[in-house]
């Protein structure tokens, strides 16, 4: 029993189609052939709902209780045990939305006064997901992603970022033709284990930061692009440490720094009391 | 058949027991009852091997041949398919070691005069695993956890730390006792949303940084023994954004600013060109 955007007293059943289309969700190609994708959770998905176009909301009578005015193309009452069967989550919780893939145009105009970021396949979902809530926190609107990246819509993805993904767009698109596109119109940052130390370098309030892969960082193709090569000290400078740091916490790192210096407190040195 | 220290030229097999043994130390309950804890793969136990005592290592032909001078006090050569058997990875490599879990003391006087992380009901395996990986590239060498912490050995702490585990010490104690007899000799710093912003505050080279749980924060019975609230701004001041910072960048940005403060670069501001 399903019904178009009215509810409907009685928990229902998800039809086996149903079940079907949701679980293809979990896969890119079944994401790519029903433009669509899922958020799972409470909290998610009343960070979400707003930001997407809704097709589909299964939810426990309490959810809908609770939720008077949601609506959704298709609008689920079910059992709590009946959502649990197509929950990809440990512990299922009382909704799961499915929004429509958003059709999202990246204009270059739109990244010449902003500060953005750029993800040199960036693999792992959670990575992609924390990358995603850090550039929400410090104001960073787009991420222009390599078609090796992690898929935004992936499960594991937009769990991982936690509603950012209302506000943050992500566009997949090969880096090197956009790197020449581009020219030299936005500064392009990267962190590299061999660039200068951060806190020397002059930033910009506006440019790209490029982001390499989990192991094998930012790829030689693009490295001629990126004209100011950065570099996260390790403490005590010279000291054996870990190889690297992960990916999405020099992001963090990094970011946080360009923010620092375009709009971070005042410049208080260290004095041992 | 296993080797006592020496090794045979023949691939061998683990028996029951040796399999039982290494599956049960992928709990908490096992881990306790034996002392050891596993580390997978090739990098990490190179990094590894010399920091822990090794009471059993398991290796194809190809690592044994790589690595000569290895010893343990039981070696096995296996084939790849047989290390696969006990592997915890979806991608076995060529070794699993079992170290002796180290006896580690922490006396108060070693966090006098440096800079230390506490960690208060820090759950998730992954976000323990990347602090400790921030610990070690900022130089700090002691983590002082609550008890509901993530274990340290879980076989995804273990991972996720990269070989870090190598030079950080975690040390397990009820935070607020601790707290209670260091009364006001350490400098606390902890994040808090309502905290003062983290550039506008002076910093000092030592003292604990307490960091909370994914989802609650810093525990209340915590919160009158941490003197020094901080926050890290989001971008711009104001916007509506991501409700946290996911627990480990929040980690990573603190602890780059306590060193950039100390050790940093010349404070160079932004000016847009």
């Amino acid at each position: 029993m399903y019904l178009c955007g009215k509810l409907q007293d009685i928990p229902g059943m998800l039809s086996r189609n149903q079940i079907k289309f949701i679980q293809s969700l979990a896969r890119k190609k079944g994401r790519a052939e029903h433009g669509c994708f899922v958020a799972e959770g409470n909290k998610l998905v009343e960070d979400t709902l707003s930001a997407f176009e809704c097709h589909m909301l299964i939810a426990t009578p309490r959810w809908w209780q609770q939720h008077p005015a949601a609506s959704a193309a298709i609008a689920v009452e079910v059992s709590h045990d009946e959502l649990a069967r197509v929950s990809q989550l440990t512990t299922p919780q009382d909704v799961i939305a499915v929004y429509r893939i958003p059709q999202q145009q990246l204009c270059r105009e739109q990244l010449y006064n902003t500060l953005s970021l750029m993800l040199d396949t960036v693999q792992d979902p959670g990575n992609l997901g924390t990358i995603i809530r850090i550039a929400d926190w410090m104001g960073i609107n787009h991420i222009i992603c390599s078609p090796e990246t992690a898929d935004v819509y992936n499960p594991k993805v937009v769990q991982a970022s936690m509603g950012a993904l209302a506000r943050v767009a992500l566009h997949y698109t090969p880096l090197q033709p956009f790197l020449e596109s581009i020219g030299n119109d936005i500064p392009l940052y990267g962190t590299f284990l061999d660039g200068d130390n951060i806190y020397d370098m002059p930033l910009t309030s506006h440019g790209i930061i490029v982001m390499g892969n989990e192991g094998n960082g930012i790829s030689s193709a693009l490295e001629p692009y990126i004209k100011h090569r950065l570099y996260i000290p390790n403490y005590p400078p010279g000291a054996v440490t870990s190889e690297s740091l992960n990916v999405a916490v020099a992001t963090a790192i990094t970011c946080a720094e360009f923010r620092r210096r375009t709009c971070g407190g005042t410049s208080i040195r260290t004095s041992k009391p």
